[in-house]
C-alpha cells in the first residue's frame, strides 16, 4: 500500500475503496551522537506502514522536513517555517481530497510539526466539511510511557533523543540506532523556557534529555504498540463516521 | 552521504569539508499503466546518489510533492503550488546555509517544478551572495537524446512516461517498471498547448506522450550518463568558483 | 500604570525605567449562561493588573480579540484568525522595542490564543535577540488545580466555564458573574477531539465543560494566586537576564 | 448594551433583534503633556456608547490600537501596520456577519486608521454585499467645527490634541484631561507635508496641532452632538435599508 | 526626457544628474460618453511631460491601471487591487533607487489610486530614508477651482467627467474629447457613500458627476497651471533637501 | 480598436462582439547603445497593434514594467518581482472577465514575463475555466529565425539586443533605433547560467548577446510575420472554441 508505487491505471479504484491516505511526517534535527538526523524521519515512516498494513490505508511519501525551531542551530538540522508547512499540507490534503480521499492522517514523528499539523488540518476542514483530517503524534501514551520509563521526564510535554525516543527507534528502525553512543544527558530545563522563545541551546548542549542508554526495545514496543492501537482506532473511527455520512 | 543518517555530534565537521548538499526533487504523479506515481522521485534521488558518490556531497531526503498542474486531474497526481513550493525550497536553503553548506544542488525529475525551483533559487541568491544554487534536470542531454530515440518527441520541452523517461527508470531504478503494460500513446499536441493553461487530459487520456515500449536500459545509461557527467561538471565548477572567492 | 493614561511628555522616562509592558489578551467567546462573552478578557485585564502592581510594569490596553476557532459557532463568539493574531500581536512588540521596552509579558485569558502568542513571541525574539516576550497562561497551576478541584476535568488541557474557570472570575471580576445560572454540564469529549479539527458543538451545547455550580471565590483564589506569583517570578527572572546582560 | 457583558444563552436573540455593531477603533499615540496616550480610544468609546444608546445598537470591546505612521516616533505610540489592521477589522467583520449582525459600525477616535478601515469594509462588502458596514468617523463636523473653534486649523484635514480634540475629551472623557498642562503650539505644517511620507516630528515637537488651552466642554458638546447625530442618521438609514432589501 | 527613450550606455550618467523620476499613474475607467476610458492616463502623461520639463526629471513610462473599486460595474473599467498596485508600485520604487535616482514623484490623475501610492512611499521611505518619494495628485488647486467653476461641485473630495475634469482634458488631451456628446448629469450623492461601500451605479448611471457641458479649455488652463506650478516647487523643494542633506 | 480610447457608453456592445483583448507586456531594460531601454514595450505593443486589427481584438494600454531580473544592475533597468507582476495581471484579467471579454492574450516582447504571465494565466485559468488566456511570445519562428539569421544564437533561448531583436525593432519601430551605434559583442554564455541564478554583468558588459550590426528591417520582416500570422491563428483558434462551447 505504498502509494507512490501505485500506477495511475489502476489507483483510481483502490483509492475509492480505502479512502484513507497517511502522511508520515518527520523532520531533520539533531537527535544527539546515537540517533540519526532523521530520526523522526524514520519512526513517521515505520509507523505509518504498520498502521496503514492493518487500516488499508495508502501511506504517501514521508515529508522529511519540518518546522525544528527549537534546535534549529544544532548541527544538521533544517527547518521550515510554520507558515510553509502549513501551506505545504494544505495543498498536499486538497489533491488528496480531490483524488478521491476522504480520510487524511498525518502520522508525526517530530512535535515541533504539531502546531502547523493542527493549522492545516484546520484550514482544509473548513474547506471541505466532510474530509476527515488526523494529526497523530503517539496518541494516548501517556499511561503506558510512564509505567515504562525508569527516569523521569525532562519536561512535561518534550522528549528528545531519550530513554523513550531511543527505545521507539529500537524497536522500529533499530539498523540506524548506535547504541555504544549513547549517552545520559539530564537537563535542568527552566520554567520559563514554556512561556518564552528558548532555543534549546539555552540548556543542552547534547539535545538528548534524558538518559538515552537506558533505552530498549521492550520499551519501545510497549509505548509504540499502544500509539499504533490508538491511531487505527482513531482511523477506523473516522471511516465509521465516513459511512454513517 | 545519506544526509539524515548522520548523527549531530560529527556532522558539523563533515558539512565544512563537503560544503555540497542534493537536494532530490519529484512529484507524485501519473505516469501511465508501466511506470509508478513516484516515477519522478525514484529518478531524482538515484540520480542525486550517483552524482554524490563522486562530488563528495551530502544527498538530503527527497522532496517528494511536487508542482503537477499539467496532470493534476489524473488519478494520483498530487500537486503543490508554485507559492507552497517556492517557500519550502527557500526554508531548506536557508537551514542549509547556516549549517555550513555553500553550495545547494537540487536534482529535479519532475520538469514541473522548474519555475519553483528557478525563483526560489533567486530568492536564496539574493539573500546569501556567496550561496551557489544550482537547479538541475538532466542538463545539457538533447544531442544525445536526438541520437538514442526510435520516436519523435511529442514536444520541444516535455517528455513524459515514453521511450525517453521509461529507458531512465530501466536504467536507474528498474525494480519499478513494469514493461509489459508500457503502451505507445503518441498524442496530438496543439501548439496552443504552449500558450494556454492546457490540462493534459485534453490531449492524452494516458499521459504516456510516446513509445513507452522502445524504452531499454541501454538508451537510458546513454542519456543517463551524459546528465550525471554534467552535473558533476557543474558542481565541480561551484566548487572551484568557491575556492576562488 | 496604566500605559494608555500616561502621557507622551513623561511616558519615556518612565519607559526607560520600568522596561516592563504586560499585554492582556482575551477573547469575546461563549461562556455558557453565568458567565459574559468577556470573561476571557476580564480575567486577563484583572491578573494584568496585579501582576503590574507588583513588578512594576505597565499593562497596555487590552487586545480583546482571540482565536475562537472551536467555539466560533455558538452565540456571542467572534474569532480572528491566527495569522491576523500573529501579526497584529508582532506589530504591537516592535513599537514596544522602539519605545524602549525590553520585557514584554502577554498576559493570556484564552487558550486558543496560544498558538499564536507563541509564534508571536518567536518572530519578536528572532527581530530583537535581547527582547525578551513572554506567553503567561496561569503558569504553573497543574499542582494546586488539581488539589482545588471537586471534579475531575473534562480534559487535559481544555477548561471552559466550569468549576475552575468560574472561580477564577469569582476572585478576579465577580460583578460579571452569575452563579444563579451556573450549571452542571460534563461532556464526554471524544479521544479524536484531540487529533482531528473539532468544533465544540460536537461534544457540548453549553459550553460549559464541567460542573460551574460548585465554583467558590476561594477556590479561585487559591489558584490564581499561584499563578499570579509565578507569573511575578517570571518577569522578575526576565528582568535580571536583562541586567546580566 | 455592552456585548462582552451579555452571555451566550440569552445573545443570539438579542443580535437577532438589533442587528447593529459598534466597534470602537482608537490608537495608542502621543497627545502632547496634557491628553493620554489613550485618547483615541476614550473618545471612540465614548461615542459608541452614546450612539449605541440611540440606535439599539451593542458596543464591542474597543480596538485599542490602530495605525500611528505619523507618531509613531513619538513616546509612548504603538503602531499596527496598515495590513495587520485590515486583516484583523476584517475577521471581526466576517463573525458579526455570522453571527447575524448585518450593521457593522466602526467609530473611529484616530484619522490614521481610516484607510484601513476603508479598505476592510471593501472586503467585507465583496463578500457579504448585504452586510453594510460603515466607518464613521465625527462625519458632518466641518461646518460647525469651523464655527466653535477660535484659532484656525493647523491644516485641512489633521486635528491633533488641539482646541477642538482637547474640547471632545472635555466633553466626553473630561477625568482623562489635565488643562493645566495644555499648551498652544501652532507648527507651521509645509504643503510637503501632504505629498511625501512625513513623520510629524519633521514639524512639531510637542505633537500639538493648535492650541490647546481654548479647549472647552462646550465647544466639545457641540461638535460631538452633531457627530453623535450623524452618526445616528447613518445607523438609522442603513437600518431601513436592511428592511427595504 | 523620455526615460524609455533613452538608452543603456548613456543613462547612468543623466541620471545621476537629474535625480528625479516620474511616473505618470492613471486608470482605464468609465468617464461619461465624451471621454476616453484613458483620460486619467492621458492626464497625468501630459502632466508628467510639462513637470518634466521644467524640472530635468525623467518621465517613465505610465502606469495605465488603477484601482478602481468606485466604478468597476461601468462598462469599459478595470481595477487592479490595492495591494496588488502597492506591491508593483514599490518594486518601481526599488529600482529607481538602485539605479541612482533620489526623487520619485509619482504623479496621479485618478484619485483612487491615492489611497495604495501613500502607502508604497511609506513602504520605500522605511526602505530608503533619504529617497524623496512624492505622490502628486493636482496638490494646491482647490481654490482656484473654486473661482473657476460655474457648478458646484458635487461632492467634496470627487470630481469627474465633468466641468472640472473635461477642463483639463480639454488643456492637455484635446484632441480624445468628443465635446458633441458631453452631458451635464447632477447626482445627488448621499452622505453614507463617505461612510460606506458605495459603488458609484447607486447615485449615477453616466459616471459623469456634474455638468460636462460648461468644460472648456480655458478653465483646465487655470487650474492645471496652478498644480503644474505647485508640483515644480514641490520638486524643487525636495531637491533642496537632497543638496542639503 | 485602442481600448482606453472607447468611451463608456459604446464600449459595452463593442466588448460583447469582439470578446479579444490583447495586453501588450514589455519591460524598460537595457538594450545596448542602440535601442532604447523600452524596446520590449515598443515591440509588444506594435506587435499587438497588427494582431488586433487584423482579429477584431481591442488593445489594452502596455504594461510597460516587467520582470528583469538578469539585467537589473544594468543602467536603466526596472524590475518587478515575480509576485508583484503576477498579482497585477489576474487582476487586470479578472476585470477583462468582468467586462465580458472572454479571450484575453497577452503579447509578450520580454522573456523575463514569461514565468509570471503563464502563473497569472493558470491562476486565472482555476477561477474561470470559460476564459481563453493566452501567453504570447513571437510563437512558432524556431524555423524561420533559423533561416534568416547570419549569425549563431549566443543562446538556445535567450536572445537580446541582437541580430534578431534589432531585426524586430527595425522592422516594427524602426524610429527608435541607432544603427550607427549597433555593435557587435558575441559573449561567451558558461553552461552554469542556465542552471544557477546568474546576473548577466557575469558574462557580457554591454548587454548585447550577438551581432547588432547585421540586423535588416527584412530580417524582422521576416520573422515578425510569421510570428503575427501564428498569433493570429492561436486567436482565431481561440474563438472557435468559444463558440463551439
Amino acid at each position: 500500500m505504498i502509494f507512490q508505487n501505485e500506477n495511475s491505471f489502476e489507483v483510481k479504484e483502490k483509492i475509492d475503496k480505502s479512502r484513507v491516505a497517511i502522511l508520515p511526517i518527520g523532520a531533520v534535527e539533531a537527535h544527539g551522537p546515537h540517533l540519526p538526523l532523521g530520526t523522526d524521519n524514520y519512526l513517521a515512516e515505520r509507523l505509518s506502514e504498520r498502521v496503514a498494513e492493518r487500516t488499508g490505508a495508502f501511506v504517501l511519501p514521508t515529508l522529511p522536513y519540518g518546522q525544528v525551531w527549537s534546535l534549529k542551530n544544532f548541527p544538521g538540522s533544517i527547518t521550515i517555517s510554520n507558515d510553509s508547512l502549513i501551506n505545504f499540507i494544505v495543498d498536499i490534503g486538497i489533491s488528496l481530497y480531490e483524488q478521491g480521499f476522504r480520510i487524511f492522517a498525518m502520522i508525526n514523528g517530530h512535535l515541533g510539526n504539531a502546531a502547523a499539523m493542527k493549522e492545516a488540518a484546520r484550514k482544509l476542514y473548513s474547506q471541505y466539511p466532510d474530509f476527515k483530517i488526523l494529526y497523530l503524534f503517539y496518541p494516548g501514551v501517556k499511561q503506558v510511557t510512564d509505567e515504562v520509563r525508569k527516569t523521569k521526564s525532562s519536561h512535561a510535554s518534550y522528549f528528545h533523543a531519550c530513554e523513550i525516543e531511543t527505545s521507539y527507534m529500537l524497536y522500529l528502525a533499530e539498523e540506524y540506532v548506535d547504541m555504544s553512543k549513547a549517552i545520559s544527558d539530564i537537563p535542568n530545563i527552566p520554567m520559563s523556557a514554556d512561556v518564552t522563545p528558548t532555543p534549546w541551546e539555552e540548556f543542552t548542549s547534547s539535545a538528548v534529555l534524558g538518559d538515552a542508554t537506558l533505552a530498549t526495545k521492550e520499551k519501545g514496543e510497549k509505548i509504540i504498540e499502544v500509539a499504533i492501537s490508538n491511531m487505527i482506532t482513531l482511523i477506523e473511527g473516522a471511516k465509521n463516521e465516513l459511512k454513517g455520512s
